[in-house]
């Protein structure tokens, strides 16, 4: 082990990480780093290093690997799709902790497939990164901006010769004083694609530094809200826009939700009002709750929860029950790359028949339709008053 | 198996998951659901399945349980934490499939470590919901405004009886129109307590119904902001409101994020004019990456990450070098309830001697420091280019 | 005349308004110095010359004078108002040159007269201020968070030492880093109260400064949303927060709307969609136009619209009609200061019964009534479509 | 007089304003108007009635005329412009009723104009507006989302054959559950052209209604953010998206502003903290201030400001000095139209040589650099301490 210490007087010895000879996948070394680990804080690490496959498996996903969180996953479901992409009777692998979270889900899921299924729709696939520009003056900024369009072919030459995914679909300025950002769009096929987009990009930058004469860019300016919470998500978008949306009847409201159109309408109302008032940004029951859940079964990037989550859910009362629809307009899923080839990952894509290349769109669409069932059964729950007896019934874990 | 099963002659049948005997969380049954899953999707799910505790351990995080997912967990750190409430040196589990990140978040920890340390402090610890009460009038609406701050000690009182953890620290009214939102503020100690808070809230709101003639209330309004975006967090907060800051000398920033304290700054102040463009909800390098590797790895829910990840990094340049601070209003941490008991995640919190009661606010302060290590990392290496490089070596399961 | 110039020789030459003798406030320096500017632009000036009272008047609302802008006027109502401070029928003076503003207001005033009238309740009356102190670090901050909450008494006495009408009735620590933003507010009585509340607070501020070692402070943030679009507003409030309801009937929404009630809550409920995607503050139909027009006829710090502009509009049906309502958190109006004494602010003040002391809760109440007679009229025009015929009909001054 | 009256039994008399031959714009019936209000009120409305001009020119902008309010003109500058369609010299009228306001913007432009001007840039120029339309479901409306890009060359035809000047530069559809905001985007030459819009975009919903199968839609949407605060402005911009840069040397610093570039950077860098916290639209000193007082001199629609206020003010160091900006995405100003005639009003546009046809993108520069100028004062009054003592000096017309 060769660890390097730094004597600190001041503020005691803090050991740096064990390196270990290849970064340290194979299961001895990750076992002796474990060790290390146990050594250091008392802590036993014996479920962390209960990990069910070959941890060389781990490489390119984590580094200074210990081992594995083991998240409970559940299944919700049956939910029934009539999407471009997704068509079919789906259940969902979800990852969580949170009792009760499945089966408000599935609760949902299956109104919506007893009211005969959820339409979907992609409505655009594009992931997006904003590098920045820096110019002397605003003048000079504003000759930039003018330049950038009708230089747009051979920018797109540059930055998809790093790529053989990688589709530059749009660019746009957005000049800002003397600072020009620049909204680099692509289609990622089926990664979330954001390294594929910063590499890209950034060989477009040189490209551009290259040939206009620029102080320096960056290649992030922060624009492009990957996970982070912004209006901007909302217009712009992120990976996937999907919409999905179904009419509840009266009687599957009634056997299932066990509350009117009326007292789900109302419900959806009055927390609108709630989130104008908070400053949210759009509309939503509990996005996050399924999202999260899907997100970690299935090897997401699960940070990107955080722009996936902005969104608008609408109720519609309607002669024959209520509408109900959500769309997601930063759904920055994948199904090829980052954790998607782990192999509990693997499983749950596989589950949905969602794994690999050529199904990220249809598993958006399932993902869409999934979230729309816990946004009627979380309404439904409050409407009702069940939201505080699930709560109690299902979550048992919490202190008394 | 007992699966209920309904004959939808338009949409084809949807066959319910199988409802087991106490509601199936043993491993004999637990495996019986997983087959039934594998029959109806012919996916394999050998890695799933390989739980190494007693799924009856999964009652009460989850339901229609399978398995778990195998989430890669790594570690990071060290970084020295000079609180109020943690104090010393930590070692950081991270969980997540983002290659490069726990690198990036190691490197901007030993910075801070190397520079003397992270002060932090928790500014407020204040978990709240905000039901809403329905009124014939506006002026009816005004009366309960009115009312309500007289009568604060009978609703702390309604509202204490149910739980024996958490304290009604704060009700204040937000009316709209004929419609009041009631902001309830509650100390919930060392747990997320929503479900307590919930449950708490309604108790008082049956009180309130029973005082005060009012059409109807809902329990919930959206308007606190649990798990989606929104600009109250940043004022209201929402559990533990936790800022960190640090000073990096000259020589550590050279030595160890390459950069010089002008070119840090820089960084920070072109992506604060792109937040501000995107219209973000405040300004972060990268709080969700952090804050999800954390909270899967100790078990919490991990939904919060989207309310958690509103917050505000500065960085301010000093003659001795980058003053660098972050300060997340909205950080709902647990170390007792939730998953916080799963065996992994238990183990994960062990490590930082985070575990159970009493710990929380020391938790708080860890994640704080920790995530301000990827704050400066993160803006390093744009301004370095070493980004695109990072990503390149420690990222390399992408499609290429 | 004693302008001096300044010869800049790349630049050409910039003269500088003539200074003139006690400032140039009596009609003969007014004259000079506009006679000034015709020599200077070729503009010819009479219609701006042509003010109807002594021109020494306008000294203390403006500097560099040369007479006056003359914006129509006009009047819509009657409003009838059931208020805690505003109780009538009131008759309200509008200035724009908006062709179709008045008869869309005055319609929808009538419409809500003849449903019965107005009911308002001002909610809260406080307008604020944050300013922000600075520390070497994040623990002294902390320290100075914890100092302030104790420290009220004395930091009331010397911000009230400056003022005979500010009231200090809160004071709240908002820390980010090492940084501190203080939220003062102050009972501001009839007065808009921004140059009191930033003299009382300059100098509770250098009483806070002589008590705790502070590096330095600025007496502005930015938090306090003077004059800019915040959703800080809307929680926060500023001024004045003010909610106004009716009852709108079927028989008047059918006689002066043109309308259904289920139409009119149509329009709402599309149109909430529209701002939750565009990431609007609040959601209004257009209480822009309205408040502008009163703001400037009755001589109200004309930029606050922006602020006042942020808040919420509701329609809810029921079985008796659509009840409809709006809350504006930051109204921040005056019935004495700034422009109010001025001779047709006065007069415009005056046709309310709220011109002087202890008439600006009457006003804000007629405010908002007047107000969400804009908003019922708007939505009906679009619902039926006369938006587009009325501004034929009555803006005829545009570009053909 | 004819004068409609309605008894209400309950809730008393209101009286109606009357309605007088031709809409009563001629001096003899603005004059009986006038003396019904004073009759009805008590009022005397002396100086509203002393109007320059024959009251005949207030047809097409305002409705039940009584006369004009006064509102105190002054003016600021001189501010020297390096623009793309402003070159020169300008004096800015400014109508307002606060004192200091003047003073302290002609203190900026002037410290511009010293340091050699200001550049500008007009960006874009596109007003918009969203009309919205409803299907029956998700798939038909995703349909459509579809058939719009298609089918731009004929909705274009239907839009312009409304008007001359209106040109239709962009279509964008945002589909959002079975509703499909559609993003129109038009070149409206001089004119505000919110009138103009309407009209045409009103009849390319009438043409795409007869030609593809819609429920039904509205033609406001609020999704076009006019006069609302929003995210959306910022990257949709509204009206004219102008940018103002220029950079203040350390000799003008000092002796305009009293204080150096640190200082001034200072108090940027601490308010944009400030803004953050707050949830602000963009950032800024004060643009309100400034646009509102240009608004009301030059007969703008005031209410704009609103939109308009939405923008980033960046203060950058360099080694020379400081550069300070300024973008305003939203700035709906015109030269054409509206209350631009007005006699007052044409003879503040011309003072700048703006009046008319071919003016507009000159007057958006104008009004640009102006307003830089208060940004930069105003941020030096904070920093000096001289924000205090100038609204004491100028400001005596507050309550003591």
């Amino acid at each position: 082990m060769s660890t390097s210490k730094v004597t600190l007087p001041d503020v005691g010895i803090g050991d740096l990480l064990p390196r270990l000879k290849d970064q340290g996948y194979d299961t001895e070394r990750v076992s002796r780093r474990r060790a290390w680990i146990e050594e250091k804080t008392g802590a036993t690490l014996k479920h962390i290093g209960s990990v069910s496959f070959d941890t060389e498996e781990l490489r390119g996903n984590i580094e200074n690997p210990i081992g594995a969180a083991q998240v409970p996953m559940g299944v919700a479901g049956p939910v029934l799709v009539h999407g471009r992409h997704a068509r079919g009777m789906f259940y969902i692998p979800m990852a969580t902790s949170e009792g009760a979270l499945i089966r408000s889900y599935e609760r949902g899921m299956v109104a919506l497939t007893r009211s005969g299924g959820v339409q979907t729709a992609i409505l655009a696939d594009e992931n997006q990164i904003v590098p920045t520009f820096f110019f002397p003056d605003v003048a000079t900024a504003a000759g930039f901006s003018g330049w950038i369009p009708k230089n747009i072919d051979a920018i797109r030459t540059a930055a998809e010769t790093t790529t053989r995914h990688g589709k530059l679909t749009d660019v746009k300025c957005y000049q800002t004083g003397r600072q020009v950002l620049v909204n680099f769009g692509y289609n990622t096929a089926d990664a979330q694609g954001m390294n594929m987009l910063v590499k890209a990009t950034d060989h477009a930058c040189k490209w551009i530094q290259a040939n206009f004469p620029i102080s320096s860019y960056f290649v992030f300016s922060g624009m492009c809200s990957e996970k982070r919470p912004s209006g901007f998500l909302l217009t712009r978008g992120k990976g996937k826009r999907v919409t999905a949306g179904a009419l509840l009847t009266h009687e599957v409201l009634k056997m299932y939700l066990h509350c009117t159109a009326q007292e789900l309408f109302d419900i959806w109302h009055s927390t609108v009002i709630g989130h104008l008032h908070a400053n949210a940004i759009g509309y939503n029951a509990q996005y996050a709750n399924g999202l999260t859940a899907i997100f970690i079964a299935t090897g997401q990037d699960v940070a990107n929860v955080v722009n996936a989550s902005c969104g608008v859910t609408n109720f519609e009362l309607q002669p024959e029950g209520l509408y109900v629809s959500l769309t997601l307009p930063a759904l920055t899923v994948a199904t090829v790359g980052g954790g998607t080839g782990l192999p509990t990952q693997r499983e749950a894509l596989t589950m949905m028949g969602c794994h690999g290349a050529g199904k990220a769109k249809k598993f958006a669409e399932i993902v869409a339709a999934a979230v729309l069932g816990g946004e009627i059964s979380m309404g439904a729950a409050i409407t009702t008053g069940e939201f505080v007896a699930a709560h109690e019934h299902y979550g048992r874990n919490r202190p008394k």
